[in-house]
């Protein structure tokens, strides 16, 4: 699996969950992120070069954990490998369309993610009735990676961010950027018990299971414990301390790989 | 003159104030923002662009408003080229040593900023006995980005990032970052008047107007209104309304820029 820096760690941790035998390695081009400014032809590129990078590793199938490269290379990417390759915006749309009873979503996200209205096309081609509330949050991602997630700027930001998506009567609210799951909390305590927080990282997990399932991959009661490979592009000082705060647990292999030559 | 981005902009704006009969010219990278996490190779292209760019528009100074490009770039592109070059780091540090009379200075900036240096290794080219405490503040830029430079958001992130340099006794704080001068109020609150903030922006339009007048190229007492243009890599959806916020006054005339045909 692969995402543009570190907030692929949340998909990573559903997935060690979910299917726990299975090896994985983990490429967070963190010298090139973020991607969401970027033309979708870079992000192709830089999808691309993940892609190679990890097949290189022989890896049986991708989950590209970066809403970014989801919405704009995902369909591309199938097209051209022939290894099952998931994103992580169909899982989580399914999801809050079938979580939904009012008909009213919103989703949350950053700029570029918010931008491409990626999830609101994943959902109109479940249930085209269902009315969608989206709002960029730029100051979540920061908010993380500082470890504030659970502090009263927290609080404050996501009160000022969701207000407007409260008053418009949202029943379910789509956590759409990998680093939010880590405000699921200070989320869930603004939103109240009454709104069902839909996390695309958990869902997609589900998602590889099946697929590895469906096609005989899946790699099950092996005693062996399984390995865990994590690769940057650039190793920003406080990757091990924010990676460790994602994952609930210690990182102590990462490794640097020279993306531009994949 | 240019930026990575919109941040240079506090610097435009001190520019107008204190020069203001100069035309000017505005190139502001946001295809490619921010420099930040990028090599110092590909930021000194990318500068070299944004020069070439500009001497196409037939400028006779440059003033490279972006802390980055200046700590990366800077001494590079003066090698290169013939025309005055100037950036934003350099007045900031002079003016910061000699702000100070405990010889305790406070730098804020980016991640990219603060790990670069380039801040203590200019005041310690005045005064190696100065002490430096330096902090990144990431959530800074995106609270400006927002709109958020005077609420209760600001003052606690402030208040929470500027403690340790309040307690290690610090007398000015540089404002590291182009984005920065839009929370003078807030950070003002937290700081106090005891310790003087230091603006690289109005520092570096004040250089920049000695180095006309030394070469005798002030536009000085001329009776028609000054030109300026806005060239833009990308448009992102809030460039006009952010600008406007930055500049307080109204831009009509932004125009792209395809940065990699130079």
């Amino acid at each position: 699996m692969f995402d543009s820096g570190l907030g692929g760690l949340t998909v990573l941790r559903e997935i060690m969950k979910i299917t726990p035998s299975e090896n994985i390695v983990y490429f967070g081009d963190t010298a090139r992120v973020p991607y969401g400014p970027r033309s979708k032809e870079t992000i192709m590129k830089y999808t691309f070069q993940a892609i190679d990078f990890l097949i290189s590793k022989n890896v049986k199938a991708i989950v590209i954990a970066c809403n970014t490269a989801t919405a704009r290379a995902l369909k591309e990417a199938n097209e051209k490998y022939d290894l099952p390759i998931i994103g992580v915006i169909e899982a989580g749309a399914r999801t809050a369309a079938y979580t939904t009873n009012n008909k009213i979503v919103g989703i949350i996200g950053t700029d570029g993610t918010i931008r491409s209205k990626a999830y609101n096309i994943e959902i109109a081609k479940i249930d085209p009735d269902i009315k969608i509330i989206d709002k960029a949050c730029p100051l979540f991602v920061p908010i993380v990676e500082e470890g504030w997630a659970n502090t009263d700027i927290a609080s404050l930001t996501a009160k000022r961010y969701l207000e407007e998506l409260m008053d418009k009567g949202i029943d379910s609210l789509v956590l759409g950027c990998t680093h939010y799951p880590l405000l699921k909390r200070t989320i869930g305590e603004i939103v109240g018990e009454k709104v069902k927080l839909v996390n695309p990282a958990k869902e997609t997990a589900k998602d590889l299971k099946q697929i590895l399932e469906d096609n005989n991959m899946l790699r099950d009661d092996v005693e062996e414990v399984p390995k865990y490979e994590y690769y940057v592009s650039d190793i920003p000082e406080k990757f091990a301390a924010i990676a460790e705060e994602f994952l609930k647990k210690e990182i102590d292999d990462i490794k640097n790989v020279e993306i531009q030559q994949y």
